[in-house]
C-alpha cells in the first residue's frame, strides 16, 4: 500500500469538490464556529461576534447639554425677541453649562454661548426664545439600555468598539480564530537561510499559507518540516489533528514516488477528493480525519496559494460565521491569444494597465512554480472548464488583485529588459506613492509591436539598424509608420560576452564562439541583443550554424547570465550589469543605445511625465551608474521625434 | 490668555486645511517615512518596504525536474514514435527523478512518468521523442539573483513573503509604524467599566481612534485621561510630542470653557487651522509642535472619527510611503429630502438597501454624538459646501462603508419598532452569514408610506382601526390601494403604562394621566402606540390637552421607557419588554397585534423567505417569549393577503 503509486487523480470541478467537502464537514458538525472566547472589547478589532451584544446602559445615561452655553427653564425665555430682548440672571433656572454637562434640575433647554450677550457679570440677554429640549441630548439618544448594539457574526470595526463601550459593555464573546496546522513535508525542503545545495528547495510555502490564514482571520500553526517517511508523516498528521481545527499538508499531493499523503489520509480517515479540474492545483487532496478537514496542498507555490484560497479559505470563514468577501472585477482586453486546455478551469495571472480608453490584460508566465507570477500579478483571469481560451482582443473579466485605481496609475512598459527599469520602478514608487511601473520583457521588437497594438505607454528598445548603424529609428518607422512618437534615451550600455569567472576558456570575442567545445546561450529572436549578435556575426563572417547552442534561447540578460554561472553554457551576449550581478567575467563587444519609445499621445500624460521627473533626479542616475557598464550622457534626452 | 474664550473658529474647506498641514509638515521634513526597521520577512505581513528588495539567489538555483518521471539525454530519444517505440535502459543518461530533483549531469530533458512504460525492471519504453529542456525548470526561471523582487513603498502581502524568501532574503527593511499618541482630555471622562454618575462620559473615543490607527498601519499609544488643567495638559502634550510621531488630543477643541487646546498648541508651536467647514467636525485643530503634527480632535464621537479619517489618516499613509486606498462608491436614490447648510461639507450617514432595481439611501440620525449612526451606517453621503442638500428621489453618490454585495443581501424593514426585530436580525445573521436585516424606526404609518415609496422590503406595523377594531388592514388599503401585499403576524404584545419602580404615583390606567402632577411622555404622531392612546383616550372621554406632557414626543418604546426611568416623566405608553428592560413597573392597558406588511413582489424573494425561515425556528420564538409580554400564537401566520 505505502509503495503503490497513486497515479490516477480525480477530475472534479472545484465547486463540486468544495461543496462535497463542506457538506461532509457540516454532517460531522465541524464546520460551525466553536469555542467562543470572552475578550476585552479593546482587543476585539477584526474579531467576529459569537453572540449579539446588548447595551447595559443608555448613552447618554442622563440628559446632557449638547452645547456650551446656558441651561435654562425655557419658560423664562418665552417672548424674547430682537424688539424685546430678555435679560436673565444666572441662578437655579439659568446655569452655565459645557457640552456634556448634565442638564440641571429645573432646566429643560440650552442656549448656545454664541446667542448670549452678558450685560452684567451674572446677567445675560437673549433675543429669541428657547424651545423646550433644544440643544439637549436626551437620555438614550444614542443607545438605550438593552438595545441590540450588534448581532452575532459581525466583524468588529473601529466604530463598533465605540458603540459597544458606549453601551457599557467591557467584554464580548467572539469566535476563536480557527487554528490551521501547516505541515511542510519533503526531504528536499530546507529552512530559509540555509546554504543551498542543488536539489534543496527553500520551504517558503507554509509561510505564504500562514500569512493567508492570518489575513482571513485564522491562526496559523506552522510545524517543523517532515521528511518523506510514512511513520513520521503519520505521527505529524495525528498530532496536528489533535491540536488544530484543520490541517494543511503541503506537498506530497501529486502522483510522485513519495506522495503518500492521500494514502495516509485514507488510512486515518476519509479522502473525499484527490484531484480537481483546475490548473494549476490539480493534485489537491480534500480529506477528513476525526471530523476535521485535512487538506493536501500541492507543492508548487502557485498551486499551493491557489488551492489554499479555493478550498481552505471558505472553511475558515465558515468557522468564523462569515463568508469571504467578494473579489472585485474589471473588464479588460486580453492582449494576446490565450489558448487553454478543455476540461480544466485555468487560473492565469495577468498584468493590467490602463492604456488609452481600455484596460489591457497581459498574461504572465503560467508556470505553477513561478511565485513571482503571483507577486507581479494585478489580476487573475479564469478560463472556464468548457472554454478553449481566448482570442487576442477579446474582452475578459478579471478578478482584481490590486485596486483598479492603482492599476490606472501604472505606467506600462513592454519591450527589452534593462536593470535601469527596476531602479526606475523603485524611484517612481518612492516619489509618487500612488504610481507604479509595470514592465514586461518581450524584447525590443515585441515592445514596438505592443505600442502598435495599444498595449503599453512606452517600450524599451535597443534595435540596431544593420544598414545605417543607427539605433531604433528605422524600426520605429517600420512598425509605427508616421504615428507621432518620441525616442527618449535612458542609457548607453556595454554589451559583451559573459563568461565564467576567470574566463577559463579564454574567450576573447565573438570569433571564439564557433570554437570547438564552446557552448553558447542565445537571446530570443527579436531581442535587440540577438540582432546585435547577428549583425556582428555577419560583419565577422561567422556562420551562426557553426556556433553550438545558437538555437538555445533565453528571454532576459539575467537568464543568460544564470545559464553561464551555473556552467550550463560557456558564453552568452549580454550587459555588464548582469555579468556583475552573478560575478561573471565580461568581454566587452560594443556599447549600445537603450531608448524608451513613447507614442505621442502619452507624452504629456502623467504616465510619462512622472517617469521624466524621476529620470531627471541625481539619485536615479547615481544608482544606475553604480551598477557599472552604463553611460548616462544622454539620459532623458530626446534622440528622435516625429509628428510631435 | 488661558482664560480667554476662543469662540471664533476658521471656516476653511477641509481640503485646503489638510493641504496646508501637509505642506507645513513637508517643509519641516516630518512627513517622510523615517527610521526603517530591519525585520524578519515572516513578520512582515502588512508592513511597507522601505527599500527595494533584490534576490540574493536565483530560484530555482539549479536546473530542476519539473515533473515526476525520468531525466534523459534527449539525444537518446530522437526518432521514437508509436510505430518505432524506443527502449532505454536506466543509467547515467536516464535516471528516475521526482519533481524538484536536480537534473543529473548528462541529461537535458524529463519524460513524464505517465508517458513511460517499463518493459523490464530497468528498461522502459517511450513512443515519442523528448525535446531538449522539456519539463525542466531552468535555473532562475522564477527569480534571477540580483533581480528586483519588490520596490520600496510596497505593502507586503502573503505571496510577497514567498517571493522574498524564494530570493534568499530573510530580513527586510520596512518603515516603522507611525506612533500616534492619543490623549483623552476632559474632567468629565471616566474609563469604561466605571459606575456612571450623571455628567460622566465613558472615554471610548481614543479606543475607536486607536483601532483606526491600527487599521491604517500605525501604532496607537493611548495615554491616561488628562483633566481640564492647563499645566497637566501641557505636560501631557510635551511628553507625547517627545515619544510619538504625531499627537492627537481628543476633545477640548471647540470654543467651550475648558477648551484651551488651541491656545496650548499655539504656545508650544503653531496652530495652522482651528475650524474646518465640515459637519460634523467643525472645531478640529490642525497644529504642529517641534515639527510633529498635533491634532485637536473634537469630542463628539462622530466628529472624532470623521476628523481622524480626514486629517490623520493621510499623514499616517504618507509616513508609510503610501496613499490611502480609494473608497468604493455606489449610486443610490435618496429616500427623503435632505437639506444641508450652505458653506459646510456635510457628512451624512445612510443606510442602504437594494429595493427593486435601485439602491435606496435612507439618512440616519445626523447628531454628532450618535456613535451608533456610524455603527449602523452602510455608507456616507457627502453634501458639498456649495450645495443646499438633496431632494427626495435624487440620485446621489455614496461612499460605501459596507461592501455593495452585503448591501444587496440586506432585508430592509422600515416602520414601527419592536424588540423582536433585533432578535430576528441576530438569528438571520447566524443562519445566513451573508444576509442581514436593516431596520429603521419611523412608526407604523411611516413604514407603510416607505413601502408605497419603494424604500423597503417590508414594514413593521401595529395600526388599530378605530372604527372596526381591526389591525393594519384598513391602513394598508388606504396607503397601498389594491397593490398585492401580505400581512404576516410577528407577535401579539402587551401595551401598557410604564411607570417608576414601585409605581409611587399609584397610576392604575389611562384615566390617571390627566391627574394633577403626573408628567406623561408621548410617542410621535403616526406611531401605532400613539394611535392606540388616542383611541383609548377617546373611548374614555379624556381630552389630551388635560394631559401634561402629551406634546413631548419620543420615537421608540425604549426612549419613552428611558424618560420614565430617569424620572423625567412619570408615565408613558409602551410595551412590556421595554419596561422590563429598564426595570420599570408596567400597568397593562391592551394586547395589540404587530404584523409585517410585505408587498407582493418581495414575498418570494430571499429578502422575505429568509425571514420566514428564521421566524419558523424554535430558537427565535423562545428568545422573543423570554423577553416577556409577548404572545406568539399566530407568529409567522398570514393574517391578510390581497392580490397574491
Amino acid at each position: 500500500m505505502r509503495n503503490k503509486r497513486d497515479v490516477y487523480l480525480d477530475d472534479r470541478p472545484w465547486e463540486e469538490a468544495l461543496e462535497g467537502l463542506l457538506k461532509h464537514l457540516e454532517a460531522k458538525g465541524t464546520l460551525q464556529p466553536a469555542n467562543p472566547e470572552l475578550i476585552a472589547v479593546e482587543e476585539a478589532l477584526g474579531r467576529v461576534t459569537a453572540a449579539p451584544i446588548f447595551a447595559a446602559n443608555s448613552s447618554p445615561h442622563y440628559n446632557a447639554s449638547a452645547m456650551d452655553g446656558i441651561a435654562v427653564d425655557s419658560a423664562l425665555t418665552f417672548g424674547a425677541s430682537d424688539a424685546e430682548p430678555r435679560q436673565i440672571k444666572l441662578g437655579e433656572r439659568a446655569q452655565v453649562v459645557d457640552t456634556g454637562d448634565p442638564l440641571p434640575p429645573g432646566c429643560d433647554a440650552v442656549i448656545m454661548i454664541e446667542d448670549i450677550h452678558f450685560v452684567e457679570d451674572d446677567v445675560f440677554e437673549i433675543t429669541s426664545a428657547a424651545s423646550p429640549w433644544q440643544h439637549v441630548r436626551a437620555i438614550g439618544e444614542d443607545l438605550v439600555a438593552t438595545e441590540m448594539i450588534l448581532p452575532a457574526n459581525h466583524t468588529i470595526r473601529p466604530v463598533d468598539i465605540g458603540g459597544i463601550l458606549a453601551g457599557g459593555i467591557g467584554k464580548i464573546k467572539v469566535y476563536s480564530r480557527p487554528r490551521v496546522a501547516l505541515l511542510p513535508t519533503g526531504t528536499e525542503l530546507v529552512q530559509p537561510g540555509t546554504e543551498l545545495k542543488p536539489g534543496d528547495i527553500i520551504e517558503y510555502n507554509t509561510r505564504v499559507l500562514g500569512a493567508m490564514v492570518k489575513t482571513w482571520g485564522g491562526e496559523p500553526i506552522r510545524r517543523a518540516i517532515t521528511v518523506d517517511d510514512w511513520d513520521k508523516l503519520k505521527e505529524a498528521v495525528c498530532t496536528a489533528v489533535e491540536e488544530a481545527d484543520m490541517v494543511v499538508i503541503n506537498a506530497g499531493s501529486s502522483a510522485g514516488r513519495e506522495d503518500f499523503t492521500a494514502q495516509l489520509i485514507r488510512e486515518l480517515g476519509t479522502v473525499l477528493t484527490h484531484g480537481a479540474a483546475i490548473k494549476p492545483g490539480k493534485p489537491v487532496i480534500l480529506g477528513e480525519v476525526k471530523g476535521k478537514p485535512v487538506i493536501g496542498i500541492p507543492g508548487y507555490p502557485v498551486s499551493a496559494a491557489l488551492t489554499m484560497e479555493i478550498f481552505v479559505r471558505p472553511i475558515i470563514y465558515r468557522k468564523l460565521g462569515s463568508v469571504p468577501p467578494e473579489p472585485e472585477y474589471a473588464e479588460a482586453i486580453i492582449s494576446r491569444k490565450m489558448p487553454s486546455p478543455m476540461g480544466v478551469e485555468e487560473f492565469i495571472r495577468v498584468k493590467l494597465g490602463q492604456v488609452g480608453e481600455k484596460i489591457v490584460a497581459t498574461p504572465i508566465s503560467r508556470g505553477a512554480g513561478i511565485i513571482m507570477s503571483l507577486v507581479r500579478a494585478d489580476g487573475m483571469l479564469r478560463v472556464p472548464r468548457l472554454s478553449e481560451g481566448y482570442r487576442a482582443g477579446e474582452t475578459v473579466k478579471i478578478e482584481l488583485m490590486r485596486p483598479l485605481e492603482a492599476v490606472r496609475q501604472t505606467t506600462v512598459i513592454i519591450g527589452s529588459h534593462d536593470m535601469a527599469l527596476d531602479i526606475l520602478a523603485n524611484h517612481l514608487r518612492k516619489r509618487f506613492p500612488d504610481a507604479s511601473l509595470s514592465s514586461a520583457n518581450v524584447g525590443s521588437l515585441g515592445g514596438l509591436s505592443a505600442i502598435k497594438k495599444g498595449e503599453c505607454h512606452c517600450a524599451g528598445t535597443h534595435l540596431l539598424d544593420e544598414e545605417t548603424g543607427e539605433y531604433n529609428i528605422s524600426y520605429l518607422k517600420r512598425l509605427l509608420g508616421d504615428r507621432p512618437a518620441i525616442l527618449l534615451n535612458l542609457v548607453y550600455r556595454q554589451q559583451g560576452l559573459m563568461v565564467a569567472k576567470g574566463n577559463p576558456l579564454n574567450i576573447k570575442g565573438l570569433e571564439d564562439l564557433a570554437r570547438e567545445g564552446i557552448r553558447f546561450i542565445n537571446r530570443q529572436r527579436g531581442a535587440g541583443t540577438r540582432i546585435l549578435l547577428d549583425y556582428k556575426l555577419n560583419q565577422l563572417g561567422i556562420n551562426p550554424d557553426t556556433i553550438y547552442g545558437y538555437g538555445r534561447e533565453e528571454y532576459t540578460h539575467m537568464a543568460v547570465a544564470a545559464a553561464v554561472a551555473s556552467g550550463d553554457a560557456d558564453a552568452g551576449l549580454g550587459i555588464l550589469a548582469a555579468a556583475n550581478a552573478l560575478e561573471l567575467d565580461f568581454v566587452p563587444v560594443v556599447e549600445e543605445r537603450y531608448d524608451l519609445c513613447i507614442p505621442g499621445e502619452y507624452w504629456e500624460t502623467p504616465y510619462i511625465q512622472r517617469l521624466l521627473e524621476v529620470i531627471a533626479t541625481p539619485e536615479f542616475k547615481e544608482q544606475v551608474e553604480a551598477l557599472g557598464g552604463y553611460d548616462l550622457r544622454d539620459c532623458g534626452g530626446v534622440m528622435y521625434r516625429q509628428g510631435i
